[in-house]
């Protein structure tokens, strides 16, 4: 038996265990003749892309086995779950995992039984699936992942299948240019190979009906060398694959040697449901969209379809694939490689096993100097940029820093002391940092960002994502997804923790002074918190101590989402790092320095989160002090918006007791807010003092125009706040309507300030904390 | 003069007033020196991108006048808000909307002041600028809006610049395939330009930085035929752009007329800031990334930068341009169409100018008959298929469906009785319902599907895009661009109302038996009651009959996104059609039918929203009749969740006084929701009877499993809401521990059914309204 022998008898043992998993609750072997109560009550699986997916296995077992190649396989069309199953348990690395599942007939029943079943695993290639990175539900993504988890893995090649239909997408269509930043030097390779089954769930692809000599064109104007390996004879095909793979990995050995620069990538052309029934109840099926879920859907009531499915997995003889007790023979696994070069098994598909912590320098060290509160103005992100700058220095292949060109435009240029922008295609004299091999990943692509810095977690490695506030929408879907991966692997014991997807949002809501009204959207905070409490963390530090403070502890943790919400533009500096330190860690507290209540109990209590808010809380303080002095003011900063929730809700949560002591339960609390205020109601209804809390934050008003003018569009400005002080604390209306008109019509003159001459009254824009 | 002379004043002229626009407050014709305090204080706009729009605008009109053309123009760098309003200016339509901005000195010193400025207008193409149907903020979409606006407009060509840091975008680099749904016999054609001036913020672009043979094979295998206009030599680069849009244009009139098979696209490649300072401080601007926004920043303090903009605003030669009262001089105006054809005037870009209303049948003859309520199952999609097959076949060119290949999947396939999905591309013998001009427009990308929506919407045409509701959320940012668009033409008198976005969200979160996890997101509700109130509307009909009433209410309203949720798989029929109707009037209201309180003050209310929970609340309701007879239980059901809110929040809210007639204000309220939970909190958080509110919902839990697994995983099933019932009625605890430990058990004994068997038991499969 030649080597594609061994090929084809693993294909069909895997094309076997997979239409197995569809269909059969019993009788796995065959032992005796198919009846309807072997089969599932409901048939739920996605037969046409298996038979495809588990040819590129096959054909790559073979190249990993003989070349000892380091390979992992991202399956685009992942709702081929029971392709990477049967895999995995061919490759005995299922058994491994999952013991009670064992490479034998009761071990394999219960694979199929399981499958898409109550109790059992998802349909799709999931967490659950050994030697997966890639959920394969929402499709777009997963040639993005497959160049993440290339990147400075030097000896490891990603083969990523593209379907088709995820072809169509967007963010798949963009991601085809993720070649111009890989490096062949420090990073891996990536072999694309775009599976072309002709249809999706109802429809032809485009791909698929264009000119051959289009695609060719497309694919190497996208800079790539095609192949293309198109048919149906099963031998015919084997011969021809395997010979392009040979071709294929030669061509990658060049490429990741210098001596091409392009990188090679496949088109394979076969029928969708390849191998399955060719026509049933008159109408052809194997080769059209028919093919895309279950091809037989009456097994249980009608003899014909049972026969016929009896049939469809006989022809691929199983009698010659598995032993009498249900192992597979020799032949099936003559090419299954060893150990971890097994893709079912290999740790860069679990990447906390290769998970090496980062080294972190001492954020303390960046400290910005507070002799006093609010007296002096620093950019945070600028800060930050140095703390980074030296992150990635000492991490030099462990850590990268996205953003869809904005890493400057968020200050964060520090960074390019020390490295450059990954690029590598032609560059000019007058370029500045871009080389091959930079640490700074900047694409004008939201979703490459996200999905590079996904798969370059899974696979075990650390990175910071920093983008314009309103545009992380763009990925609203993707950061769902990556949660939803993080919640799945918290109850999957051989998951292992990997790095935080850390978000900094900069050139936030409030200051988008020159491009306005579109980009104004605080709105990826109420998307975030939908998810489960337990890897979702939000913060929100408001001057440049606070946001090293955060930074540091999000870079340390382990199976998050952290978003951070920081400005780019100057803020008052607030706290020394002790205190800021200190801070953070409780999450929220009293700033006593800007508080009048001298530790008795407040007559209203000023709440805020975010930079901007903060600033005019603060300001708004000061006023009160100035004309009411009476008043007793407390002024309470949160940072880690989580502990607003009751613990019931989140981890962080802080118990009603403490809740109470900070915000109390019957005074006024005015919330200045960063986002949506409607996220503080939801997050603190159930507190005793909910029905004294009065939220201001943006209400959807916004233009081009000044800072201090965009606060008081949304009543979240300094005058507003002393306006909502006086209305809400008992017996103030009546004896203070004077100060009231008073604010109003500083209001009014501040607007008229700003219309005439463009800019905001040097008065407010020269504020500091005065006491 | 001939003619390319005259573009190149135009040309002179809007770049002159581009520049003024981001500099000047006074002396816009430098009728003396300048002087500092005729500049802005702050100076705020992209210069970059101006001059290459300046130059397209300036070319396409010549053309537009000498073949009569119909033509609107698309600018993806939409940043390059000066130009758009230059042109308007120019042609006089900016006078026309806004006659305080007049074609004189006084004018255009408005003109400029105003720009970016407090008070004034967006520094990006937006709403507010005549011609516009595409807002400059987000990148990714500019194409798929051309095409939308192209579809059932035979006449129309749509130019679209296309930035080359857009083309980087997934959605864009998407949207090139749209030439594969596009008729050449009803739809006009879409002329890409791909404007490459070489960076994007503080970058070089991947398309400007690829050899040039690789560009022409990406555009050649995205389908068109490349032309080349390269240079920065005016007098150059305006004989090879007018005779390559000569050639482009007979171009298109081929392909028009089926004598060519594919649409020309032009590379236009001119250096960014092109005409602007070369070099600053010592450093290269022309042509470089710090083109981007403002070359010369320090032109208040800096005679040298003073000086600098002065002579580069004279090197327009304004004295040729305007006459001395500032008016355009003759031979600027030469080549600007007339009237309507003025593409800052042209009413396809002002769609609502063009609407003309639905043709709609009555959608009361679809209604199934409902002889008692909850007795037979319907899947209600299927019926509005029929409803909107006949739309369709009555409105042949004024009426698009949208989706991502999920029309089938959705159960709305009547429409291909009538009409076809559109293609252009190969077709095979066994293809159906695959035609050119096609209604339903069905592309694996929910970023085509919105944007092509959006461009025809904005065009002043009718549709509806169904998605799967996870997968919605992949255009959550398109979603709010266009919201804000909606939000931003509520202020501006001469944007005519549009036909709404309308939503329809099926294969939800409670029915993903087959997909799992990764397809279960409700959020998008989430997203959308972020947006202004006088926007949004979201509707959860709960049954056939409601979705009919809802969808035809949708259909024919304006200026709204409308989100309906509706399941397709077959669900119990609640209400005739004329309770429906009333019902969704209301748009929520007590199921007389299932309630026990008999008309007098209820001892609990069980709400409901959405089709699943509402089946768990009848039978709740059913199981408490049975078991707790003497409890008065009142069922409401929420078909338009705005009414939830309070009147001053949106105007469909109700009042306090009418939601404690439905809800009560002090008895418990068990609200079965069908999205997360929190969302009903933030709707009634102000109500009186919150306090006594208890949400159920999707809490994140979920995988592949049967539908009452799935309910009983979140705890919205009937055995737990009867459980929420025992637990939250006073006195109910202590005496029904009986029944409390039934439900559990029986929900034991559900799971413990489904795990064994792999469905559901049959008694709830088959459940329905037993009284």
């Amino acid at each position: 038996m030649d080597a594609l022998a061994h090929v084809d008898a693993y294909w069909r043992a895997a094309n076997y265990l997979s239409v197995g998993q569809i269909y059969l609750l019993a009788n796995p072997l065959l032992t005796e003749p198919l009846r309807p109560e072997h089969i599932k009550p409901r048939l739920l699986g996605h037969w046409g892309t298996t038979p495809g997916l588990n040819f590129c296995f096959a054909h790559l077992n073979r190249i990993i086995t003989e070349r000892d190649q380091d390979m992992i396989y991202v399956a685009g069309p992942g709702h081929g779950g029971p392709a990477a199953v049967a895999h995995a348990w061919l490759e005995g690395s299922y058994t491994e995992k999952y013991p009670d599942v064992g490479q034998d007939a009761r071990g394999m029943q219960r694979l199929f039984r399981q499958f898409s079943f109550p109790g059992g695993i998802p349909s799709h290639v999931a967490p659950e699936t050994p030697g997966s990175i890639h959920e394969g539900g929402e499709l777009g993504y997963a040639l993005a992942h497959a160049y993440g988890a290339a990147f400075d893995n030097p000896d490891l090649v990603v083969a990523c299948v593209i379907g088709d239909g995820e072809a169509e997408t967007g963010p798949l269509a963009g991601s085809w240019h993720s070649n111009k930043f890989l490096d062949p030097a420090c990073d891996g390779a990536v072999l694309p190979i775009l599976h072309l089954n002709g249809y999706k769930i109802a429809n032809p692809t485009v791909l698929a009906r264009i000119p051959e000599e289009e695609l060719v064109k497309l694919m190497e104007g996208y800079g790539y060398r095609p192949h293309f390996v198109s048919g149906e004879d099963p031998e015919v095909m084997h011969a021809l694959m395997a010979e392009t793979l040979d071709r294929v990995f030669d061509q990658i050995a060049d490429y990741r040697q210098g001596r091409a620069d392009r990188l090679p990538m496949i088109v394979l052309r076969t029928p969708k449901g390849w191998t399955g029934p060719r026509e049933v109840d008159g109408l052809p099926v194997e080769g059209t969209w028919r093919a895309h879920q279950v091809p037989l859907t009456r097994v249980r009531d009608s003899p014909e379809h049972l026969a016929m499915l009896e049939e469809w997995m006989r022809s691929y003889r199983p009698e010659e694939l598995f032993d009498g007790r249900g192992h597979p023979v020799a032949e099936v696994l003559e090419t299954v490689p060893e150990g971890p070069l097994r893709m079912s098994a290999n740790p860069h598909a679990n990447g906390g096993e290769l998970l090496r912590p980062l080294v972190l320098p001492d954020f303390r060290d960046y400290a910005v100097e507070v002799k006093a509160p609010a007296r002096v103005s620093t950019e945070p992100t600028r800060v930050l940029g140095m703390f980074l700058r030296d992150v990635i220095a000492v991490n030099p292949d462990n850590f990268r820093l996205m953003g869809p060109d904005e890493t400057a435009s968020n200050r964060l240029s520090a960074v390019f002391e020390v490295t450059d922008r990954a690029w590598d295609a032609e560059t000019l004299p007058t370029d500045e940092n871009l080389a091959r091999g930079g640490r700074v990943m900047e694409v004008l692509s939201e979703h490459l960002c996200q999905g590079w810095l996904e798969g370059y977690l899974l696979t075990g490695r650390h990175g910071l994502f920093n983008c314009y506030e309103a545009f992380i929408h763009i990925v609203d879907a993707m950061f769902n997804q990556h949660a939803k991966w993080l919640e799945a692997c918290r109850k999957i014991h051989w998951r292992r923790p990997i790095a935080s997807l850390n978000y900094l949002l900069s050139s936030h809501v409030w200051r988008q002074d020159h491009n306005g009204f579109s980009h104004q959207d605080p709105g990826f905070l109420d998307v975030v918190v939908n998810k489960k409490a337990e890897v979702v963390r939000v913060y929100l530090p408001p001057d440049a101590n606070t946001l090293l403070s955060t930074a540091d502890h999000c870079l340390r943790s382990r199976d998050y989402v952290n978003v951070i919400v920081a400005g780019k533009q100057p803020v008052l500096d607030l706290l020394p790092m002790d205190e800021a330190i200190a801070h953070c860690t409780r999450g929220l507290g009293i700033l006593e320095w800007a508080s009048s209540d001298a530790g008795t109990e407040p007559d209203v209590v000023l709440a805020c989160a975010g930079d901007v808010p903060t600033l005019e809380t603060l300001a708004a303080a000061a006023l009160l002090r100035e004309c009411l002095p009476e008043l007793r003011v407390r002024v309470v900063n949160v940072v880690d918006l989580m502990r607003l929730q009751p613990p019931s809700e989140h981890p962080h949560g802080m118990s009603d007791a403490e809740f109470d002591t900070l915000f109390t339960a019957d005074k006024p609390i005015i919330f200045n807010f960063h986002g949506y205020p409607w996220l503080i109601h939801r997050l603190t209804y159930r507190r005793h003092g909910h029905d004294n809390l009065h939220v201001r934050g943006y209400k959807e008003e916004g233009t081009t125009t000044t800072p201090f003018d965009m606060a008081m569009l949304n009543d979240i400005d300094r005058f507003h706040l002393v306006m909502d002080v006086i209305d809400r604390v008992p017996g103030l209306a009546e004896r203070s309507a004077h100060l009231r008109q008073h604010m109003m019509d500083r209001r009014l003159r501040a607007r008229a300030h700003t219309r005439e001459y463009g800019e905001d009254p040097a008065e407010i824009r020269d504020w500091t904390w005065p006491y």
